[in-house]
């Protein structure tokens, strides 16, 4: 059997629902960052995460150089923060937006984000076209009053707050 | 730094929304299904996703034998499958519920989930406790009526249908 066609592919992959995130980094390497939605728990022990990332883009040095990232879960509300580290603007028009702050690492963090993983990156594989890396988490904060933001169907959605805990 | 424990890793992670889904394998090892949500997509060339797996599980040695893997994503109306799948029960007692037919892989395939990823498994990572599959996918099939199901902050929620398709 043959691999599905990667328009049937995407097509399946755009009927998962999955969180949107900007996954930053800074040091030697450079501050980038990018708009994520293939991040997944691993395991928490110890504790850990994996984000995806195109090997062709220029971002991916930044990554490899630095060992580090953040991971800034967005809520509803930061659409067009998502849409803008997706789209073709530099970095410094990127991080222009949003109020950025530092990781205890060194990453780009964002002050309003949902939730956020401070990461220094154990491992990495390569899988196709892409890089696959391992981040131990070092530092998480959740803001309970934000609500969740789902990209699925091509589209933004939005999940609840912790409204019961106001 | 060390890693956070494993409370505020967990609590973190409950705050990404992600979809659900019922991963199934069949062959010499033995038919074994399980409900995740720490399933990713990797890249389209070839088409991948990715599944992670806790290596203690009894579930673990079906899945290296048989090197085939569906994965069956699950629609709001699916939440007693997904229950179902979580829990201590037998897999005779899981595969009781539900309409199971068999993939071409011959993984068992659920005949109304939302989306369908029949796999083989390509390659896998070990991380921590926990083993990372990578899967090429042979078929896949979406059924667009459905709505989806999302796993946040430990309930179930909805996100809509394609109604405007209909």
């Amino acid at each position: 059997m043959d691999a599905v066609t990667k328009e049937a592919f995407r097509n399946a992959m755009s009927r998962l629902g999955a969180a949107v995130h900007i996954v930053t980094t800074a040091g030697e390497g450079g501050r980038v960052g990018f708009t994520a939605s293939a991040v997944c728990s691993v395991t928490d022990e110890p504790p850990t995460l994996l984000v995806c990332l195109n090997r062709v883009s220029a971002l991916h040095e930044a990554f490899a150089a630095n060992k580090v990232l953040c991971v800034n879960t967005l809520s509803f509300a930061q659409q067009d923060l998502a849409n803008l580290f997706a789209s073709k603007a530099g970095m410094t028009e990127r991080f222009a937006q949003g109020d950025w702050q530092t990781a205890l690492t060194g990453a780009p963090v964002l002050a309003n984000a949902s939730v956020v993983c401070d990461c220094k990156i154990t491992a990495s594989t390569v899988v196709g076209t892409h890089e696959v890396m391992f981040c131990e988490v070092l530092m998480t904060r959740v803001d309970l009053d934000k609500n969740g933001l789902i990209y699925y169907d091509r589209e933004y959605h939005p999940l609840p707050a912790r409204n019961d805990l106001q």
